[in-house]
């Protein structure tokens, strides 16, 4: 091996991914060459604005013309953190019709748009790698795409979202509103501005899909994935989870089953007893399930800076290995299978549904005949509260299909008995 | 990517894992083409015993002549199952040597004898892979060497014994006592007929080397490490743990020091809040904390016949994909360093220490002082029962380097006030 080496690599993007990156590489500039055989050097950086003062990073690096890191030719890999659709996939084609190896964080543009990239890296033989799209600096696409390669994976469920895991623990260890919760991760940085892609489980939505594709070889992209985020969990729920032996999580969950590809994100009840229940704060965790390893987790930082330039610069250093070795592109695309994604009404899951309704002779009876009737069948009833005239019931069903549930609620609504369905979460 | 390409293996043993593995192979063997690019078969399986009947094994490919293997040009990749350190050695150098890619899943050679086999192993440019030497199916040894490297790891503490684990999860769970809980994982087929490896910590030893020689970049061998049992653990530490929001667990614990390497295997008290404290029954799990990655934890079976093979098939699968690139031995060895090993008396620990004393004015200030002179600070000190002439202390250090403390022990155990030192565990 060459120790003299050294290649190039174009940031594109230099916010506080893109920091971390370059923190990383020129922390590590001196051992570069003994870890991965050649050094490393980034020799230009993609921003928007030149005249951005940029603490530590060499000025020279920066340049805002695209054509400046596609046209030269020394540039053997990309590293593309601005997230977002475009001009990221643009940039990216090009890169790799260029015969550039690619590695990104971008979870939005994989998850819709992987299969195109990963043909096109197919096409010219290079490496486009994303570690970092799918749950910060936890290893879980290697883990998936390698280790586990010689197993059938029928489960994975995550916690994939920093935000929504924060606001949830304190919820479960403080008592916390919802409101509140999210004021004080948005106060302490947890939550952005807008936390809609958070909160509303897109943003779990889209590893969940990726995660998916992988795992179970055939595409998933986002447009599959149904998505419930956890703005409707009040602190009651929390407090019922807990007397059940539950925890309430943001989970993405995806089953390889024999009607098809099962894919969601949802708050869940999961038992204590679960390796991921005790995964706090804003550390994620995915938990595998295979035929030949059994039960797999993976736990970890799903964000920050440094963690997810962890995660990149973990595929950056296989690129410069596979570049001196003249593999690049030898793991792409490992989606062999066309398995259909199940409609998610044909879902079966478990319900607890807590509700208010007139404290009154026959109530139960009426409600009971009405889960029946849509073919849900109740595991148990419990009556939590009962003022004068109203009481408040706590129902869990057995794993009954997303759709006959869905009947039997628009029937419970329309019922004069029924004062309020209150919040209605999946059962693990 | 010729589809129609199938590599040939050698399996060495067919025991356990190695039916596993067989079993896997069979399995997958429609898939395996479209997994990793060319088809897989098992050529040849070394066995002791020819007349032994193995269920759903081809007979036909037994051999008990290790030259059959050896000299069968076609075969590519040599998988040992045979554990042990000779003739695995002899066998897997001899494979090297004659260019074959190895894939093991022998903890005890590696850790021995590690360096050499992936230095043959460089010399021929062929693959030496031993995920499955490490935690089973617990992908380890790959996010080690390649997803976290990048970051300068720190910490590297695991529960990669079940047997143990299973052991002390019912000491924990249900008060049992070590003996009870020790023919219990007898009985259950998780503790050997002769258990010593296990409960002296010998096989998690040598699991720790092997991590620690990964994660810090610089050999550590078996005999570097520090190893201590659980044989001295009862039911009484495991219930003041517990009061102190404690429990007990058999550790693998790497650190990478100023001073140079730390590297052990002991008991210790861990708060229930960290990750490795709900690791239940038989499963493993490795907590790695690194300066970009931060913590992460690997968790799975640490053991088994599928999870066992699941690793090893990983492995084997990436070869395929190596051979057909071209680039085998593209990831060998990486200590690239040579860190000294500090000496495991210099090491600094905080520690728990449960005795019988007797019950009379000035016995406690005579403790305190004895430590004191030997430069242990206390932390506390909690008088736990008292009889009539004796009272039961439990003492809990700052953290201390292990040589003071064991002259402190020493002293302790000659005055006349003490009646017995009765289990000295460390706190994390």
């Amino acid at each position: 091996m060459n120790q003299e080496r050294v290649v190039k690599a174009g940031l594109l993007g230099l916010g506080t991914v893109g920091s971390g990156v370059y923190k990383l590489v020129e922390h590590q500039k001196d051992e570069m060459a003994m870890k991965a055989g050649a050094g490393l050097k980034i020799q230009k950086i993609l921003v928007h604005n030149m005249n951005k003062k940029r603490e530590g990073v060499d000025q020279s690096l920066l340049t805002d013309k695209w054509e400046d890191i596609i046209n030269d030719d020394e540039i053997e890999i990309v590293i593309e953190v601005m997230g977002g659709i475009e001009p990221a996939r643009t940039m990216i084609l090009e890169a790799l019709h260029a015969g550039k190896n690619v590695v990104t964080a971008n979870k939005d543009l994989v998850a819709t748009h992987g299969h195109e990239l990963l043909e096109a890296a197919e096409e010219r033989g290079v490496d486009f790698l994303f570690e970092a799209a799918v749950a910060g600096a936890i290893p879980i696409i290697r883990p998936l795409k390698q280790c586990l390669a010689a197993n059938e994976i029928q489960e994975v469920i995550g916690i994939v979202n920093g935000t929504t895991n924060f606001i949830l623990t304190r919820m479960i260890e403080e008592g916390m509103d919802f409101d509140d919760a999210l004021a004080l991760a948005t106060e302490l940085g947890y939550a952005e501005a807008d936390p809609t892609a958070d909160i509303e489980g897109l943003d779990a939505g889209r590893k969940v899909a990726i995660m998916a594709s992988i795992a179970f070889h055939s595409r998933v992209t986002f447009d599959d994935v149904y998505t419930e985020g956890i703005t409707k969990i009040t602190a009651k729920d929390v407090e019922y989870a807990e007397e059940f032996g539950d925890v309430i999580k943001l989970l993405g969950v995806a089953h390889n089953t024999e009607g098809g590809i099962e894919v969601a994100v949802h708050p869940m009840m999961i038992p204590k007893e679960h390796p991921l229940a005790s995964v706090r704060d804003s550390f994620n965790a995915v938990f595998v399930h295979s035929d030949a390893a059994d039960d797999t987790m993976f736990y970890g930082r799903g964000a920050g800076e440094l963690p997810t330039a962890s995660a990149i610069m973990g595929d950056v250093i296989d690129v410069i290995r596979d570049i001196q070795y003249h593999c690049t592109g030898r793991i792409s695309c490992t989606c062999y299978r066309e398995t259909p994604i199940k409609n998610f009404k044909e879902v079966k899951n478990k319900f607890y549904i807590r509700m208010l309704v007139d404290n009154k002779p026959g109530v139960l009876a009426a409600i009971a005949s009405v889960f029946g009737v849509h073919k849900v069948s109740i595991a148990r009833v419990i009556q939590k509260t009962k003022a004068d005239d109203a009481a408040e019931l706590v129902i869990v069903t057995e794993a009954v299909k997303e759709k006959h549930l869905e009947d039997a609620l628009e029937h419970l609504v329309d019922m004069d008995t029924t004062r309020e369905i209150g919040t209605v979460i999946r059962e693990y």
